[in-house]
């Protein structure tokens, strides 16, 4: 078989919940209109039962796969994965994904105009959590017509993204995927996540999220921000691999307060790079959203939250990985395994920490190749 | 035995390498004079045989232990393992605990005044390494008339200046307890603290380091710093157990970007403090000097560093300690054995991570207690 690209995607936009009904959010505020950016990869088969609905991390967007244009440098975000002859095979399914709402990359976000101010939301914006942007992503399959999904997959948020999904609306579910995630997040994280927001805080060009006619953006709080996340989605050992000790271009100490070891490079590169694609109060709100997530919050426990779960699991975690350790997802798989739910769980044994869910593609290709296949199969649905 | 408290201690200072004898540092540079803050508990026996050195940590200071006055609210940072009865028995032994330059505890430091300028120092302080620090507190065991150290002993950066004192100089030290500490650090631990600084240089009140003389200091910086350094200072299993997902306030989520979490709180308190009590300069250096830390850099490996180290060891890690990892304990272990040198490892089972050197009071009494007590008999050295 052969592995090719996705070619040239365009992002496309559904608008729905217009005044006067606008949408509820899970803190009970109301919403509308919201835009959610999106994309679709291969076609939609006759009966509709070929839908993998992709659900990105912080950072991600509708842009899963492929290229805008011929000169766009990189590909989609998770271009291994998506294409003809790849794991989730655009010659096969209908493949979707679309921006977070909270986002800032054509999905309505902190950075959106309010229709009722002409300004952007800036804090005044609604705090957003996963179920609502699983929400959002159920009126955009209506609106596509689609009642089912053969699948839900993500990493991170998007892992959060996918579990959501199957509680939330379990009939409409068939397999979910949920990568390098948890059903919880941790103190640690939460810690984490904080600092982040702090960093952007401290930064005076933030004026309390009102920055987007000025002349300076909190451009230095949100790196730090991003070099902090950084760390988080390495391990030590890859680190070591990737870096270890080395000088990025000298031979000798400096003795002074320049970038100086391969290790810091990275990180300012990274760093400078996130500015120029991401809004500041996105990030605020997107973390935020993840810090909220506990699933069996008010729902007892975990095990009972997923009751009257019925999509198929493939749950996997990564030995490496101390953002969301896999005891996390080990916790997921026990609560569904008391619920009868058909799981398949698997820890790779991957260097690369909470990376690893975009980095371990040869391994996940073949994982979720054939966790598909046999979804196809069990549920009778045809692929060509 | 009663366990009780080192008592009313006052905090000395020791001047040397008055120009033109200034001490020559690693990196070519001449400083002086240079002033040592340090503090004395216990007496020095007959024969000048019974010294331990205690080396502090990053933000550590010389007052180890006792009161400075009646009415301080908290004593020293390690006032658990030195007074009488206690690890470090001041009954028995003579306590020499020194601020390391670069400090900015009354050790010379970027914020001291340069006296050829008559301004402080600022960032044109000479970037100091861990055996300049080691080389000023040996001036300072001279000035006292102490020719060796029954033990040196220190927790992270205290381990490494403990590390360091038995290469530079072998026949003044009898034995070392390094604790929770490696023989260089890791690329993630650089960039943690590169992160920390970049905090402090993205503050627009650091100003190059130019700051003393001015209205605001970088303390959202130093702060931030502050708390990304305490997310490494626990572990996961520890947050989990000292905060979890508790609200600070309140019972249900607040759905803004308030402090909220118990977690977020307790950083931002002590993120608040530290600037109370540090300089952001001395931040920048001496995390620059741990990063510095690389034993085996210009000398081979390890094991060949450690040629010729006649010292008795026992070194200690945590399991849950992942800024400095029990395997980086172990390669020195590996590293000492290989030379035949007497050692004792214990990779203590603690939830509490890389504060677990702090913390795990009880069993570091009993292993450094018992541990001290066979280098006084080996050595045939006589305490009281």
């Amino acid at each position: 078989m052969s592995v090719g690209s996705a070619g040239i995607v365009q992002t496309k936009y559904h608008t729905f919940a217009h005044p006067p009904d606008e949408l509820e959010l899970e803190n009970g505020e109301r919403l509308g209109p919201i835009t959610l950016a999106y994309e679709t990869y291969g076609e939609l088969n006759a009966d509709k039962s070929n839908t993998i609905l992709i659900c990105h991390a912080l950072s991600g967007d509708a842009h899963v796969a492929g290229y805008h244009s011929p000169d766009e440098r990189k590909p989609g975000w998770w271009d291994d994965c998506v294409g003809p002859g790849k794991a989730f095979d655009t010659d096969k399914y209908f493949v979707i994904c679309s921006n977070v709402i909270g986002g800032c990359q054509g999905s309505t976000g902190p950075s959106s105009i309010d229709p009722k101010t002409g300004n952007p939301y800036g804090l005044s914006f609604p705090v957003v959590t996963v179920a609502d942007m699983v929400n959002t992503q159920r009126h955009l399959l209506d609106h596509l017509g689609i009642d089912q999904l053969l699948t839900v997959v993500g990493g991170s948020m998007g892992g959060m993204q996918a579990l959501q999904w199957t509680i939330a609306y379990p009939h409409q579910v068939r397999s979910a995927i949920p990568l390098a995630t948890t059903a919880r997040l941790s103190p640690q994280s939460i810690a984490l996540n904080e600092v982040g927001r702090q960093a952007i805080y401290k930064d005076i060009h933030w004026n309390n999220g009102d920055y987007y006619d000025k002349e300076s953006k909190p451009d230095a709080g949100l790196s730090l921000a991003r070099m902090i996340g950084h760390i988080t989605y390495l391990s030590d050992t890859s680190m070591q691999y990737k870096f270890g000790r080395r000088l990025q271009h000298a031979e000798r100490y400096g003795y002074n307060f320049q970038t100086e070891f391969a290790v810091e490079s990275y990180l300012k590169y990274h760093g400078d790079n996130f500015i120029l694609r991401f809004d500041a109060n996105s990030y605020l709100y997107i973390t935020k959203t993840q810090d909220y997530f506990d699933l069996a919050n008010g729902h007892g426990s975990l095990t009972e939250r997923f009751e009257g779960v019925t999509a198929k699991f493939l749950v996997v975690s990564f030995v490496s990985d101390w953002l969301f350790p896999s005891y996390q997802s080990k916790e997921i798989v026990s609560a569904l395994m008391a619920n009868g739910v058909d799981v398949t769980y698997v820890d790779i044994d991957s260097p690369y920490g909470h990376d690893a869910f975009l980095l371990e593609v040869e391994r996940l290709t073949d994982l979720m190749g054939d966790f598909l296949k046999n979804v196809c199969v069990t549920e009778r649905v045809t692929v060509p």
